[in-house]
């Protein structure tokens, strides 16, 4: 019986400690990955929808994306960090992804798809910066 | 001696589940924070040292914020994400902050010592977007 219980235990162990090893690499996965970032300017009588973005737009895109999507991030602009400077953007949507081709080659076809959406929650043109994450 | 063994190995088992837990809500905290992101536009004419801002400008700002600082990023601007555009920002850097006047009571004292580095990494003004993290 003991023995059992010590064998349980030390399974269990090694359980915790390899799914602590794993959330540890989780976190650090980023760096060396593509960003592609949609970013959307404000000026006024610009129009920006969060919740529809937050719930249909974006889950749409990344559905686009497959296993080469790490994940996914949305912001809301809050104010520019610059004194009597006006507001950046209103929004910016991210996908971090580990091939760019890959992205392009998902994007394609669903292209059209894609930019029929934005009339359902803006107004704006965002500009679009395709990065490499370095730290 | 089996009773010090199993006791040893419970303890061992609360650890690295306290830990797997820790690692697990690092991976999810962002929503809700603040975002601070410099951003560094491209013109002609205009230069970035990364490798100084990587090991130099980044780890000072990032100094000076103490436990407000929940993580920063760097990113290399590659293209831009819409063909025949031409690259939005050569870099950008982001602190990732749990309370805005925090960090504005932070950075006001060292203001003079960051913006007397830009010239060691760059000659760009940079635009800087305070956000919110959605998700």
């Amino acid at each position: 019986m003991k023995v059992k219980l010590i064998v349980s235990l030390l399974l269990l162990t090694t359980y915790f400690t390899a799914f602590s090893q794993k959330k540890q690499n989780m976190a650090v996965v980023e760096k060396g990955l593509i960003k592609i970032s949609i970013m959307y300017p404000y000026a006024e009588g610009k129009t920006f929808n969060m919740e529809y973005y937050e719930t249909k737009h974006m889950p749409m895109v990344a559905g686009f994306l497959g296993s080469n999507l790490i994940k996914y991030t949305i912001e809301k602009g809050i104010a520019s960090g610059i004194p009597n400077q006006p507001l950046p953007y209103m929004a910016i949507g991210t996908f971090y992804v580990k091939s760019l081709s890959d992205y392009q080659a998902a994007i394609g076809p669903n292209r059209d798809a894609i930019r029929a959406d934005f009339a359902n929650y803006t107004n704006i043109s965002p500009v679009i910066l395709v990065s490499e994450v370095v730290k």
